[in-house]
């Protein structure tokens, strides 16, 4: 199918500041093919009117758990330990496939909404999500999270082998499978081994959460003498890509050891500040030329998944921490949210930025809001201004899967009642 | 009129956590005069389906600069001071009122589509601004910012005084003014004395920027050998009722003086945050007993004026701050936004909760979205997954003013058109 967003502002994310007004992007396939002037041998099925929209590149949201909207609102104004210990993971127990699906979908419904076209998911059930990837049209990298439980260590290695051979790959390419050790406090050294030993036969990348509350920083101290940062480079984690989520807590030690091994930490400012696991050092890690990209974590803790809140907050949050209004200015924080991300995702070859010969994954924007004038600076507007709602068209592997606001690949309606009716079903489980 | 809000949810906001499920108001004329059962006597010309809606008063923007919307994206990622000598203040002298104008009625509009149904709002121009909220059909305080200048000091007075009695009590009660010194480092003891008087002369509050960066308390304390809180509180400010912007950077002195004045501090999260002037104690102003309100303070700093936004970073912003997630719970974060709001107004005997007998001051959350599902926690949800653009209808004063997100007030095409027309040439002035 051919695409023509005719007459359109593009902001391509592949170089500082650029902004092309008035101009033209052809779709073909799931290819951009051109960006500029029309051209005589566009085969054109689709036109659509880029007059005051803005096209950037879909929103990558590097981290979260889909499957916890089902628990948004649920358990909130406690501390992490808490809120994870007593009320998150008991919950969680109950969970079935079934529940999964569900949440995963309302999620996927809602990041459509918000401009999100790829993530990196974390959770167990994986094979909902992969199913619910292939029906929303959306991008996403499956992690089943691994917790070391006694006598099921080899089980759940197993299960993420099995995920990687079922998954990855599918549905056009939309979808990889990764491994994902849940963090160095819930897997021994040992079975970290393991993990690292899976992810080289699978010859893929590592998803874990890292150094997010200080209580985890001091107990890796108490347990290991090092970081949690230092402890698993030392067990060599870092000689796999590796997308390490949080990263609030670290010295300058471990910002070095995040440098000079490529690892791409994952800023989530809504639920660290929501959970007060505190300020993550993101302009310092950031030029010291880290991949630091965005993510929303799960929307039990934030509480929701709309990326263009989470590029507001990178922005803002990072000047009062560090008393310099210049830090982390608009268009970091959208590179944070696109291109940044892409590359943790390993995936940056294909998406994170409108370029001829990526894969056209897209979103417009609505200017026509009374929050969106006057037009002094796109990227200021984009960064400061748009809402999550402003999103109007979202193209995915040159497919669109939202138009005016309308899902095109889902049912809307049939999600939200099944995802209301699992969740209360669960609370009362 | 008489209108009917039927099955409705209604979160009243007067006493802690009450949620009403499936009921109905009643409103006739400016007021409510029913929450509850249907009664025979209701004379109803309008009835609005509250399904799958909740109801919650109006929010409270207590400190703004609406007319700054045409400033929005034009000066980002800069310091508070560069930004204001070298970038806002030599703008800001070219406005003229018909700017004021077009920008105040942008705002108004911004505000009515995210559920702001009052506000406190200090500029110049400010007649243009009451004319706004006349057509509008909003609520607001009028305040005109007096900083002192040579030769001028007479006539600023004058004008305030002039606007109090052309604008006080007008629009059916809808509007107020008030006296607005706009901070210590812009007045003289002298000069505040006289403003001091001018408010005791019209018997009304005063409006002022206090303790907004580090660097004005330093010179405060270079100047005066105190902070600005306490010197303002020498020369007798707080026995004025007090609306003081900021408070940012304030100590204990500072905490008891506000406290013991009963003055009300308007927090500002995303202007603290976005011009790096850092975090205000704000759960220890609230401990102590402080009517801390909330504000979006001007669209230039913000860079909207989207209040749902500020509830959501005044909780989980002092969270991380005071690295205690039971800091500034949901239903705080709402009442900064409403009751207390309506205090630091000098109008909570009219508004800031749904109560009968009551203005009927009232916005109705459209809650069939996909971010707002499952629904386990409602409070939780209004303070953590709203967005602004989930306001579906706003009711002023007893007016239906938005309904079905459509402006029934004024002519939204016409006020983008001019407000993007008068910021153009404001710029090449």
């Amino acid at each position: 199918m051919g695409i023509l967003i005719k007459n359109v502002t593009v902001v391509p994310m592949n170089s500082k500041d650029e902004v092309l007004e008035d101009t033209n992007i052809y779709i073909e396939g799931d290819r951009i093919i051109s960006i500029g002037e029309l051209k005589e041998n566009f085969k054109i099925d689709k036109t659509i009117d880029g007059k005051n929209k803005v096209a950037m590149p879909g929103l990558i949201n590097a981290h979260t758990h889909i499957g916890m909207s089902l628990l948004r609102n649920y358990a909130d104004d406690l501390p992490l330990h808490e809120w994870l210990n007593d009320k998150i993971w008991p919950i969680e127990a109950k969970l079935t496939g079934d529940d999964v699906y569900w949440g995963s979908l309302l999620s996927m419904v809602e990041m459509i909404q918000s401009g999100t076209t790829a993530f990196c998911d974390m959770y167990f059930f994986m094979d909902q999500v992969g199913k619910g990837i292939e029906e929303a049209g959306i991008r996403g990298v499956l992690t089943r999270g691994i917790i070391e439980e006694k006598g099921q260590e080899i089980e759940k290695l197993d299960d993420t082998r099995r995920l990687y051979k079922s998954w990855h790959g599918n549905a056009n390419g939309r979808i990889k499978v990764m491994v994902a050790p849940h963090a160095p406090y819930t897997c021994s050294p040992k079975y970290l081994e393991d993990i690292m030993d899976l992810a080289y036969e699978l010859n893929t990348g590592i998803h874990i959460h890292l150094s997010e509350t200080k209580k985890e920083v001091e107990d890796s101290f108490k347990t290991y003498g090092k970081s949690p940062i230092k402890h698993v480079y030392d067990l060599g984690l870092f000689k796999l890509p590796t997308i390490a989520a949080h990263c609030v807590h670290v010295d300058e030690e471990d910002i070095k050891i995040l440098k000079d091994n490529n690892v791409s930490p994952v800023n989530n400012p809504s639920s660290n500040l929501k959970l007060a696991s505190g300020f993550a050092p993101v302009d310092q890690m950031l030029k010291s030329g880290i991949n630091v990209c965005l993510g929303t974590d799960g929307s039990s803790s934030n509480n929701n998944l709309n990326m263009f809140e989470e590029i507001h907050l990178a922005s803002i949050v990072n000047k009062a921490v560090n008393m310099d209004a210049v830090s982390v200015p608009a268009i970091t924080a959208l590179e944070m949210a696109t291109i940044n991300g892409a590359k943790a995702l390993l995936w940056d070859e294909e998406i994170g930025s409108i370029e001829v010969g990526k894969k056209a994954d897209i979103i417009l924007i609505d200017m026509y809001k009374s929050h969106l004038y006057p037009r002094h600076n796109i990227i200021s507007a984009l960064a400061y201004s748009v809402q999550g709602s402003d999103v109007d068209t979202v193209i995915v592997d040159g497919n669109i899967i939202m138009e005016n606001r309308e899902i095109k690949t889902l049912d809307v309606e049939k999600i939200i009642f099944n995802a209301e009716k699992v969740a209360k079903d669960l609370v009362n489980r």
